[in-house]
């Protein structure tokens, strides 16, 4: 099996290593000179055997529509174009459509495991037509972490599933990562009572309902960092946990602690919340309680 | 109509003043001398005509316990008190009995109206034996605003009902005021399209869904200061929206947007977020996501 | 002022009674033969003296294009076309821009009120240029109520800002309902303490931090019904709250009251909720828990 | 080691099992003749050998009260009473109290897994004195499972640590389950789109971000039950959740996601919503919107 990529990023880096450690032979293509194998995307369809496998592993949005345009351009009939990226799932029925104007497959995936999957392998949501994602099935083998395929990849609907099931499983992480932030907050507060805010979270680690690998990475952090002193209570959101919620609304679905989720990360990016300004006016206006003033 | 007030601080001295004003005739204790009409409630017992009416306006809590504590011991069968304060509800049940032992009445009042109650009139929920608050009608007529009574008045149940109301008030109180603050954010963060933040809100005084007297309010602090420049977005709690989650909690009533108002209030006196930290320090380990270092 | 509506249902009948009342000549179209002055937009832009005022009211999205599309056909250089219903604003850069290519001006107006506002009077939020909004200002002054113009009426902005103006009025509006219903729900659940409901909401009218218009007609409602009784626990939305949300997301701005308002209207419209469903099935999964079996 | 335990419910009788299969000897009494040892606890204290180590496992409240004060009158110095029950960690200061004017040892245990533990081993959190908690090792190893103690047990600290920190973890618990059924509910709305929502959850299970035990129960209830069709959306909560959230509040904590999980639990168990009654009668007010009318 000869599979091109196209963004060796951190993550499209890291799966082309893991390819090859199980016998994939890889060519990628990145704008980077110092992590490319190719020159151009031109060389790397080049160097593929037709049908060729192309796999995208590049920023969702425009850049990843202006790869896909490129790739239908240079691809031929029959090759396979994989979109392992973030995208919006809603770009997939974009890009299989644009690409089956000149006969060339496409299949959606979402990939998950962060800088781990390199050496655990990766959680795989595929959409597409069965006959694609059968042929793409080395590839996933490889990518996906031992044991049965089916705790690792799913075949999840037709075009636009992967990245839809993808876009799910990020909701339900931040979400997971709230419950365990609000928790360690419970803790941290109460350190008069917890001794061993670390400890605790270890102990948690085997026979607890709360037992999760976001757990043992929590715990890591801690034994880091038992206080999380050098880490600002600041955090981004890449736009996919945005795209959940509008999902979310879109179908009525209520995702309260999603949202919450979202909510807390907008906040922490605050360096000071508009919206508490005008409660603190408020309060001043009609019960005459004081304000903090600005500097 | 002659009764006592114990308790002259903000809203104490102003109920005073209003209800002077409306010609009852007021005797105040307070522990302050500056604005204490005598030097102990022992004065204040003996100052006052029997049967006495006597108004508690004190903080709730301790102080408040030991007001009661002090009355059922200086008063006399058939004397009436009144725990006008922010009382949670309760406390009156516990009040109540003491005062009883002695053959003392005791009727529970919630209050709303701020710092404009002195000239506006304030809002009153009454809780104990008709009775009792038909002898204690003319305080409260003076000190709602004018209009129909049962627009600014309501016996709400026995005793309790009248701090239990007043507890619901509040819980709404703080859910109304993150609405508007929601929407001030949402405008203010906008200042490319909207031009005249104000003025939008000052638009929806008259003839909108919206329009309330906290809107009035926010229009009042945004003409002092049209982008709250002066003003941190820090919001301290009284404690008594804390009560309305628990009774919520208490009877199973589902409150995602009272709970909301309270819990971006804690958020705003953090200066930094365990919780984020907690989830800034998961997304490193899991994404190798760049975390903001603390100094 | 001689002005033309297109949209004759529940809001555009009204404002066409209120203009009238206040002495402006309207000709209104609808498609419904049974309220509309003419028989045709044709016959509707014959009907009005050059150059034109065109006050489009009808539902947001498709029929608002073919509407705007129709009369960029229609009408000519120097018309006044306004877009006074519920469009999303991001459609009001398309319509000015269809228009502005024929000469045609165009301005937003959101527009709050409900039924009530043909009586009142209708707050009015405009976005749009300076001179048309001037030209227009007759007919504000018409629909909104009596009292200082800047309490009523706000030109919030260029093109846009008027229908986003309305699109937060409608989150707060939302955030503000969901307040006083999760204040009603404590008041009713605790029957055995509160012993007259309506009496206390409608107690909160005068004098009180949280009185308002929807606190009167929540007054209204329960005095027509005490318990609610006749009425389901069922409420539709009608997609301007989904906007409000994704228009905070997109601005990074937390908006959990206007969320937790949405979502508990969705949940109202479930039969049965797929999460909770889940929930139960994980309580019975690790702990054994007994689920309510569906019929 | 010989052992009492007092309560032989569902968790105590399958801790019972464990500790045996581990080689302790364990005596059990329980007021249901057909799991019991001994027929009361003056022949429970009897059995066990001086100084004696009593686990108690009963409803936390007055159930336990009336378990402590029953040992603290039957025990003698030096025996040590563990409460490994779900008791709210704020009692553990009056137990341990009660107890100690007798001169008898006490420390509270948190524990978790469920009817999962005694194959799997539990998850233990301790707080008191720490020669006590040694005294208790053995126990505690043979309850836990396999593997390094410190992930599956913690001395967390002093009396009330053990529950506090347990009490913590099912407030973690309740966001988890609810963020897998927000995620679920996404699937199963969009059955168009993801033709295979078990199977979904079963590719998290390896190499994903949001693998967890509670994960593989879920794929567990979906294999049995694909749509859950058997299952009502109806959700108890244990009363510890609610306590959750009073320390959070207490602590002033922000913890929206695990309000949001209880929240939802509350409207899942109603059969019509007050609320949303009050919201629907609100937009039928001000706009003339239906309500859908109740039977």
């Amino acid at each position: 099996m000869h599979i091109g990529i196209i963004g060796l990023g951190k993550m499209g880096a890291n799966m082309r290593d893991r390819l090859r450690n199980q016998g994939i032979t890889v060519t990628g293509y990145d704008r980077n000179p110092e992590v490319t194998d190719v020159t151009s995307t031109a060389e790397l369809v080049e160097a593929l055997p037709a049908p060729r496998l192309v796999w995208v592993m590049v920023p969702s949005g425009s850049i990843t529509d202006a790869v896909i345009q490129d790739l239908s351009e240079r691809l031929e009939t029959g090759d396979l174009v994989i979109d392992g990226g973030n995208s919006r799932f809603t770009e997939d029925f974009k890009h299989a459509a644009l690409l089956q104007d000149k006969g060339i497959n496409y299949i959606d995936v979402g990939v998950s495991g962060g800088v781990w999957g390199v050496q655990n392998g990766y959680g795989l949501m595929a959409g597409g037509n069965v006959d694609q994602i059968e042929r793409a099935m080395p590839v996933f083998d490889a990518l996906r972490p031992e044991g049965p395929r089916d705790e690792s990849f799913v075949h999840a609907g037709e075009i636009g599933a992967g990245h839809y099931a993808k876009m799910v499983h990020n909701g339900i992480e931040y979400a997971l990562m709230q419950a365990y932030a609000e928790g360690y907050e419970m803790l941290a507060k109460r350190d008069d009572l917890i001794k061993d805010v670390t400890g605790t979270f270890k102990s948690w680690q085997r026979g607890t309902v709360v037992r999760s690998w976001l757990l043992e990475l929590l715990v890591k952090a801690l034994e880091e960092d038992p206080e999380l002193a050098s880490i600002e209570g600041f955090v981004e959101d890449s736009g996919e946990g945005r795209w959940t919620i509008e999902e979310a609304l879109a179908n009525a679905v209520p995702v309260p602690a999603m949202s919450a989720a979202i909510f807390a990360r907008f906040v922490s990016r605050e360096e000071d919340s508009p919206a508490m300004k005008a409660v603190a006016a408020l309060r001043n206006q009609f019960g005459g309680h004081a304000v903090k003033k600005a500097d």
